[in-house]
Formats: C-alpha cells, structure tokens, sequence
C-alpha cells in the first residue's frame, strides 16, 4: 500500500468508522469484478457511507486529495459501469448501506428511498402501500435505485411506463466537490430553471452521486391477462404490437419478443421449461395486459385482438395463462434467456434500439450481416420489441471455440451497429456506457453533441474524478 | 438607428432576404410587446427564418457581432419570456416561418414538427393521423411547439401524459454560435450519454433554440366521459380525485378545481355560461375520462365512483355531460376563469404547485394569508388539481383601484409563496421563470443547485447571448 494511501485510508476511516471502510484485501475484492466477471480493476478500500453526511464528508476528503471515485449500486452493470480501473488510484464508493425508504405516500403516489434500496425492495415496498413501482428487469434482485435512475435503467415495462428517468421525480445528489444538493421534491409541476435532475439520470455518476430519489407510485393492478403467442413471421410480431397498443396501450404493460431459436435454446437447457403453444414457430411474443379496474375486460381485450390477428394470419397459436404459476412458467421462458444463451456457449451481446417500425428490419438485418461474417453463428434476439430495444444476441457457431468466437467480438458489434445506425437507431437502448461503449459514444455522438456533453462534464467535474473511463474515454 | 445596427441589418437582410427580417417599426412593434401588454421591449429588427439552415446562418452572424438573441414563438408567456429588454440591442427571433411537419407516423407514433407549429395544428395533425398528441392549454391556438417545449408547458392533462418533457423524443437545436444539433431521434430507449436533450427543455431559449422536435403520439380516444361535481368542500375535491385515480389513473384525462367564486365570476361576467347543476357550491371539480376502448365502460366507471362519493358525503351534485356541446359546455366554465377575472377586475396571478396530498392546505392557507393582507380581496383558484398545479389567483376587492390593489402585487405573492414553500411547493409550476421570476430563482435555488445552473449556462453560452434577463437576472 503507497503511503499517499494510508494517509486517505485512516482520514475516511476517522470520519466512516470501521463499518464505513473496507480496507481487507479479500473483503474488497468482491467489489473488484462484475457479476459476469468480465471487468476487474483495482481500488485501495471500499468506502460503505451510512448515510447522506457521511457520504458528503467522504467526497470531501476525496476531491481535496483529488482521489478519483466509482460509486457502485448493486454492481450489475452489463457495461462494467461500476468497475475502477487497474491503477489503483480509483476508490469504490458502494451505497449499499444506505437503503432506507424514508417515506411511501399512498396519496401524493411517491416514494423516497436511498440509493442502495435494492429496485425489488422498492416494488415490495410500493405492493406493500398498494402501490406499484413498475420498474421491472432482470437484475431486480441486486440493482438499486442509485444505479437504474444513474443508467436510466429501461427493462419490460418502458412500453408502458417509460425509463427509470420518467419514473422519476426529484433527487438528492451529493457533488464531486462534496456539497449536497437536496432536489427531493415531490412535485408533478415545477417549472423552476435548468432540469438538473434529468441531467444526473443517466449520467452514470460520471457528474455526482446520486444519494436518494423521490419516486413515482401508480395504482395497484386488479386485473391481469397473459398470453405467450406464436407467430409465422417478424412482421405479424410489429402487427400484433400495433394491434394492442392501439387498441388499448394503457393497459400493455409489456410486449416482448423471442425468436424461435432462443426458445429452443430455453426449451434445451432449463429444466423444466416447456413450450405453452402446440408446436414449435419461428417467432413468438408475450402480451402482458393489466390494469388497476377489476373490470377492465382484459380478458375479452385479449381475446378479441388475438382473434382479429389470428383471422389476419399473423398468430399461429396462443396461450393464455389460466393461473399465476401459468403467468410465472411464461414470463420465465423469455428471462431465462441469458441462462440458456450461457449454457449453448459463448456469447456477444447487442442492447440496440431502433424506430418500433424498424424491429423487423433490425432482426433480419442483422442477424443476415452477423451471419455472412461468422457463417453458422446462432442468432437469438430477444426484448422489448414494444419500445423497440432488442437485444441482438449471437451464440457462437456448434464446434467453434469460445475464445475463437469472442475474438470476433468487436467485429461482431460492427455489423450490428452498421444495421442499426441504417435504421436511426441507437447502439445502446438500455444499458449505457459503461466501460464498453465510451469509444462508440465519441463516435455515434461526434461533433455538437458530444462537445456539448463533455463541456458539461468540465462544468460539473473540473478535476474530472467522477467516475473516469466511464462515458468518456480516459 | 445605430450605425451597429446598419451594419447588422445588412449582413442579416443578404442571408435571409427581405421575407426573412422585419424592420419597419410598425410591423416590429407586434413583436415587442407581450400578448396581455404587461411586458415591452426593443429590437431593431425581427428575424423570421424560413429553415434551420437559415437561422443557424443567422446565428453565426449575431455571435459573431455579440448580439443577444430573444427567441420568440406564439408570445404567449406569461412572464415575458419571449419579450426583449428595453437596451435596444436584443434581436428578436421568430419562429413563426417554421411552421412545417416534417413526418407523422402512425407506427413509430411519432410526429417531426418544427418549432414554428402551432399546438393546435400539431393537434389536428395528430387527429388527422388518427392519433392523438396530448398536450391542451388555453393558448393552445397561439403557443408553439418550439415555445411550449422551451417552457416545459403542461396544461390540462399533465396528470395522465406529463409535461411536455414527457411528450418528447428527440430534438434539434441551433447552439448560441450557429452550430446545429440534430438530435430528432424517434426512440424510447437511448441511453447514450447525457440527456441534452432534456437539458434544453424547459431552458426556456437560454441554452440554445429549439428548431423542431419528434412528439409522442398516443392512440386516439374512442370512448369519452366528461363530468361536473359540486363538492362541499376542499378535502372531498382532494378524496374524489383519489377515487378516480386509484380506480384507473389511465382513464382520467384532467381533473380541474374551480370555487365557488370563480364559478360565480364566469356565471357573472361569460355570456352564455350557465351551472349545469342544481345549485351553487363552495367547490366544484371537472373530470375528464377518456381512453381509446369503445368498450372501456367509462359511463359505468363515472357513475361508480360518483355513487360512492355521493354516499362518503364528498359529491354534493353531479352533472354527466350527455352531448358533445355539454362537454364543451361544462370544460368552457373552466377555461374561461381568465376571462372572466379579467372583467371583474385588476387581478394577481401565482401559477405554483405543491405535493398533490398539500392542495387543500394551499388553498386555504393562500387565501387566508392574502384576506389577511388585503381584506375584501376575492381569492379565484382553479386549475389542475390532479397534478398539484393551482393558478392561486386573487381578483381585487370590490371598490378599490386597480392600480392600488396591482401596486401590492409583490406583497401578495409573497404571502402566496410563503405558505407555498411551507409546503414544499414550487413558485414556478408551469409558466416557467421569464423577465418575471429570476430573482425567486435565485433565492428559492440558492446554493448548490443555483450555481449548478450557472455554471451549465456559462458552459453552454458562454457570451450570454442567449435570451438575457430570462431565468438568470440580467
């Protein structure tokens, strides 16, 4: 340890104490890597602040000792956003410790949580008021609030309730100088100069550390519907889409696509998992229909639309969950994805958005380039196909070695991205920046918009410790 | 004219052509002063580009010779926030030629408008799509998308479909030095980098211009029911609202509170307008159901709801709109407040917010406050309950002058703000900061979040050109 580090090292462990600082090398080494294990980097401790003051205070001593810091939520980041460099000049920041709800307010439909309140938390939290706190993803289990408001998380239900940003209300944000900016209103009007709060969303801590957040509540649902559907091609998938939103898209709380070979693959290597159709198709989507009125007719909704589509010839077959362990056994066939995408080999993984009209072209498009560069790969795209953001997934070819096929990776994202850029989309819908994606940002986001954020970031972060090598290059 | 100005006349006139640049003083005068007269400024000339190429060119010219620039579209602003300072050097932008829409999509659900277009015609255009594009104010007819996205405008639906903010996409700006920023994406995930294009929303032109925007569009409504309760008091307005809510927040469009003396006035003062139940009250509430199910059982809905407040003691009386003339019958009592106030005399408008659980506290405690100050004043609030955005009005006491009663105005909105702030509200809810509100800017945001503006200003402008004296003091 450089003694320049034993000099910071007991400052933060004055003001945090030991429960505030980890400084064992085996204790801190479950910060050092991703859970995928694909980022690693190096950091002097772990600081674990309390509290809002104590975090404020730690960010002092750090920018007077211009220390750089990586704050980390629930370190599930798919873009190594939460990782620290090699240098081992880079403190990790962890908000786990302050995970209180401070308040729930069933009649201004709002919640003020901590950062480090883990989002399932916030959900049973919000059921627990009789409430519903949409946010809904994979990684609800370990992601906090700090880290999908910081990422802008989206996940199933943006469709219907937008991105982590809309779900939003008013923040508190420690600075990298250490003040604290208190911005926690609770308030649905507030027209009072610069949007400060929607800049720190999705900043992914590279401008402050977002501490707390006041968050928006909706009506608990009374009534549910959903169906697993499969269809004879990608184009019935953008009809039938179109078909419930505009029918009703208040009560579409998720539309959701899956190839027939990503159920294959589901069908192959979760124990289990079955197919609820008759027989096998090359597309499939899951409707998710719900509403807080127990009379909202889901049901004859569902019922007609997929009747109207089945006429149409663009549904082969639908199932519709009789119960909540069907709901449960269909929702699993498209989260266990990533599980059996792991288990059929080596993968490389798009998050890419484009135009909701342009999903079919996105999936033949690139899963025809993607092809012709690796002949044999799988593709297994899959995601939210309501909003638009698929996740354009490729499984290495049978036979080929892991190793040879992540080589091919950078070349791979290449042709996604060529296909996607055609189609105005975006080569990050829901994930961010992270690590990866800071050479992509400079150049998708050349010229205007990029110098505009980065004078931003030297406005907000002078000495630049916020987070380096994460949005922009280091 | 000063030879300056000369000088500026002639290089703007080669670029634009005459079409483009207005400087015969009589048809510059429109354009200086605001659309109720209360705010008046100076210009030596009016640009009226035709395209961005044009005001980006402009741009260019008044950078280079440092001159301020005050953009300007339907002049709508309540606080002069399209209206130039009295030096004589500002130069007046219009928006006005910039009238087009580029694309609609009925798929994508989007609409590409220029700033120049005014609401209404986004709207129409949308019910011409078969689409609806949410946002309703009473200046619909005149405001601009430019300026409504500028302003962060809300309106009468807020409470169902957000802000503006909430209504857009993706943006395109021409920068203080002539640099245009296209950033019209079409997608409901993009998280690449920082949200400038929520930065400028709501900047209200001191960033940047806002030359054309891509608008979320929403399924047109096919089932609609509009009702008019007479309550007994400001807890039932607040415990109805909740009802409706809780019941299906999707359904309920606007939830609009009006008093009994507001109802008086416009029954006093509107030709025509008559009370479409059975006898005054002290309270009355608008609630506007729609979605677009033509099965959705919005009649059933209203009528349950109304049966169980009825029975709770909060709904006195109810009228059902049966006719599309009552629907404009019943929501014409509301929209014409302003008018009404107006002709019974010199009145003082506080557009401010509060937590949505703190309105009838707001209510009460601003009329008390205000009685207290100026006994006899006749307080008139109305407006968006559902959001927390009330127009804390207050008409002069009968018998005394305007101008005594208009020489209090800054006493009075103290009192308002006062009891405003007590309860976490917000001085500025959706008019927007302007030539009227810079100081309470400075002082409601002292601290962190008022020097964070400034320096995202510096960064972004750093000449000041950009609309001087709005948001920040001059």
């Amino acid at each position: 340890m450089a003694s320049d580090d034993e000099g910071l090292i007991a400052e933060l462990h004055a003001l945090v104490g030991a429960r505030g600082l980890i400084t064992a090398p085996d204790d801190v080494a479950p910060y050092l890597s991703d859970w995928r294990g694909l980022y690693q980097g190096r950091s002097p401790c772990v600081l674990r602040p309390a509290d809002t003051a104590e975090l404020a205070g730690a960010m002092r001593i750090l920018a007077r000792r211009q220390v750089p810091v990586v704050p980390q939520g629930g370190n599930t980041s798919m873009v190594g956003g939460a990782m620290p460099d090699e240098s081992g000049r880079q403190v990790v920041l962890s908000l786990a410790r302050m995970n209180r709800i401070r308040d729930i307010d069933a009649v201004d439909m709002t919640m003020v949580a901590e950062a480090g309140v883990v989002l399932k938390a916030a959900q049973e939290a919000a059921a627990e008021a009789g409430c519903l706190f949409p946010l809904s993803l994979g990684a609800e289990g370990s992601a906090t609030i700090g880290g999908v408001l910081a990422t802008n998380a989206g996940g199933n239900t943006t469709v219907r309730y937008g991105n982590a940003r809309e779900l939003m209300l008013g923040l508190e944000v420690v600075l990298p100088d250490g003040t604290v900016w208190n911005g926690l209103r609770r308030l649905r009007k507030d027209n009072t100069g610069y949007a400060l709060r929607q800049l720190f969303v999705g900043a992914e801590g590279t401008l402050g550390i977002i501490t707390g957040a006041v968050l928006r509540l909706f009506p608990r649902p009374r009534a549910r519907e959903v169906a697993f559907c499969a269809l004879p091609d990608l184009d019935a998938a953008l009809a039938l889409f179109r078909r419930f939103r505009d029918r009703d898209e208040a009560s579409l709380q998720a539309f959701e696509y899956m190839s027939g070979a990503g159920i294959d693959l589901v069908l192959a290597h979760i124990p289990g998992a079955t197919l609820p159709v008759a027989s096998r198709a090359g597309h499939y989507v899951l409707v998710d229909l719900a509403s807080p009125r127990p009379d909202a007719a889901l049901r004859e909704l569902l019922e007609a639309v997929l009747g109207e589509a089945f006429e149409a010839g663009e549904v082969a077959d639908a199932a519709i969950a009789e119960s909540e362990a069907q709901v449960q056994a269909i929702w699993r066939l498209r989260e266990e994805h990533p599980e059996a995408q792991k288990r059929a080999g080596a993968s490389v993984k798009n998050d890419v958005s484009v135009p909701v009209s342009r999903v079919p072209d996105l999936i033949r498009g690139a899963s025809a380039a993607v092809t012709e560069l690796i002949p044999g790969v799988r593709p297994v795209p899959f995601g939210h196909m309501g909003d638009g953001n698929i996740h354009m997934n490729f499984v290495r070819p049978d036979g080929m070695a892991d190793a040879d096929f992540l080589a091919r990776s950078h070349d791979l994202m290449d042709r996604v991205n060529t296909v996607v850029r055609a189609l105005d989309g975006s080569f990050s819908a829901e994930h961010g920046i992270g690590r990866l994606k800071p050479s992509m940002l400079a150049d998708w986001r050349a010229g205007a918009e990029f110098d505009l954020m980065r004078r931003i970031k030297a406005a907000v972060d002078p000495l630049g410790l916020m987070n380096p090598g994460k949005v922009f290059e280091a």
